[in-house]
């Protein structure tokens, strides 16, 4: 097991990747103070592999396991859910010391984190990711939130977990294509601020759809670790933790149009990372050679790289314009500057759409 | 205008008192860094008095306002509401650095200040709180937080606002009971942190009624200090903060048990501190003189001491236990050691029954 710090003060917390260690749940929890009851927020497709040795292992560190099962999926990330989660809590008698766990991908990790910051002003809780996606990305960092029918996490909340335990061992239950999906991230992370990991993936991403352990451990380490430095430097985005957004601008905006269901959040990424080169490199920001590697990669991954064809550019401009992060009239994007450096960049809708269609 | 500082690293924010301050709503709010779009929410009774003057000092310092009238009463402290505010802020593209005024009571503090917590995870916020009660107590400290059906402030978060501006002219406006009710929190300060100030409530708690402004900006700027330190040593309520609940908790089950609409909050305050002050005593820790002072000042007031006859005691203990600052069974309880000090003491509900019941 390999443990990294998020180091954040008060807040701060560990992050531990291993292999099986799904069975050290309710020691590691007991590590860092917590005890008593605990909610283990899932929904059906990860209770039928994980729910039973996860309440297993909190069982036999003494802890009383109270499961709450949500509707699977991102349509289901509202405050429906939410509602549900509070009227279990209540029913239980949760308590401020008792805690959360959010036991799933990134629909649940939000929805579970935002619950905890919100039910009785904030109780802990604590992080297992069972998708590649959420194990690089939203389970570290503190970002909760749900959606609101006009957008995605338009509601929600910092809040920072007391612990995120990443079992590399469960990505095996992962349908491919979703664990497709997360490698989107993981090359985001070289694309913005490393390029040996991006090299790394040049030469082997082969290896990683096949789950080869090892090297799934280094580069979930090295990806946790990039996120980590970056929420270290700026928690609730003042500024420059907005880098992570590379390729999400789009991203957001291809996810909001096709109603969430046509592509997963990695391959809206895939193909929005693929558009920000493209503009990085229009505006004079990035390399033909760069870029070419970025796409060349991307599609190495089996992600895809260009906007679904019915999908119109005035559609993307508008979605991105109520996306939260518009400020101002202009959007901010995060441009590549080459491999492994970024730079913000204000666009207006009018330079963006004569980008896109070009 | 006298201003006191609440200090809380960065997020520490300045309390402004005077007369007449309304007008300079719009500059106060650029000294903290704030300009662009600002939602004024509030209720159609305060906003018949205060909300053209407050848009017109905005205008005047080249905020765009927007006014988001919510019902008015503790009953509409809820997720519906909530909804209403998002769904403003939406509509008019509220961005991460548009703002929130709070224009109103407790209600519509704590309502505004969640939606602030939680709208695209976190907005700046201003509290200009129009009743006693929200001048001295609620606007002070961050908690913010609406209602759920089976209990108060179940849900919120601590988040504090980037100002309170207190203008104790509008006092003038508030009706004579709810001006007393909030008479009940600013002799809670006297009891749990400053004899001096029991004392001077002793001799002209009369003259606050009458709304004599040298007296009312010295005990609110005294209430505000006393809570402002309380908060600073402990933000997250982990232990001490919970000195504010002095009476509070015997006072929010009454308010409970009588469905929010028989009592004001200061109200069932009243009686909360009389229990809590004979509970004391009859642990040993409050002296008979000091409860004989306690419960004459807080009748010399206009508030209530008793429990109404109607309320059962079982039902008052049942509703202690659902409240939040349950702990492993035991309630805590804040005791008063004579004036102007505590201790916290955890109770059985046997052991309050049996209290009450005496």
């Amino acid at each position: 097991m390999q443990t990294l710090n998020v180091n954040l003060g008060d807040r701060s917390y560990p992050i531990h990747i291993g292999s099986g260690i799904l069975a050290r749940t309710g020691e590691l929890l007991n590590q860092v103070g917590l005890s008593g009851k605990v909610a283990i927020v899932t929904n059906p497709t990860v209770a039928q592999f994980y729910l039973e040795p996860i309440q297993a292992a909190l069982s036999k560190a003494g802890f009383t396991a109270v499961p709450i099962l949500l509707p699977d999926g991102e349509a289901h990330k509202n405050s429906i859910s939410l509602q549900m989660i509070y009227d279990r809590l209540i029913a239980e008698r949760f308590e401020r010391k008792s805690s959360i766990l959010a036991l799933g991908g990134g629909v649940v990790g939000d929805l579970a984190g935002f619950a905890a910051a919100t039910y009785l002003r904030g109780v802990p809780y604590v992080q297992v990711p069972t998708t590649l996606l959420a194990h690089v990305d939203s389970s570290v960092g503190g970002k909760t939130g749900v959606n609101h029918a006009d957008g995605k996490n338009l509601i929600g909340a910092f809040y920072q977990p007391k612990l995120v335990l990443i079992d590399i061992a469960v990505l095996k239950t992962l349908p491919r294509r979703e664990l497709i999906a997360g490698l989107a991230e993981v090359i985001k992370y070289g694309v913005i601020e490393d390029t040996a990991l991006f090299g790394l993936l040049e030469q082997q991403i082969d290896k990683l759809v096949q789950l080869d352990s090892d090297l799934l451990s280094q580069t979930i380490a090295t990806s946790c670790a990039i996120k980590a430095k970056v929420v270290e430097a700026d928690e609730r985005e003042d500024d420059y933790r907005a880098v992570l957004n590379f390729g999400h601008t789009i991203g957001h905006a291809l996810e909001a149009v096709t109603g969430y269901t046509e592509l997963l959040h990695g391959e809206a990424v895939g193909v929005g990372m693929v558009k920000a080169a493209a503009l990085s490199m229009r505006q004079g920001f990035c390399d033909q050679i760069s870029f070419d590697r970025i796409v060349r990669l991307i599609g190495k991954a089996g992600l895809p790289t260009e906007i679904p064809g019915k999908v119109s550019l005035a559609s993307l401009i508008q979605a991105m314009e109520v996306d939260k992060k518009a400020a101002g009239g202009k959007i901010k994007f995060v441009m590549c500057e080459g491999i492994g450096k970024t730079r913000f960049h204000h666009l207006a809708p009018s330079e963006i759409l004569a980008a896109l269609s070009a």
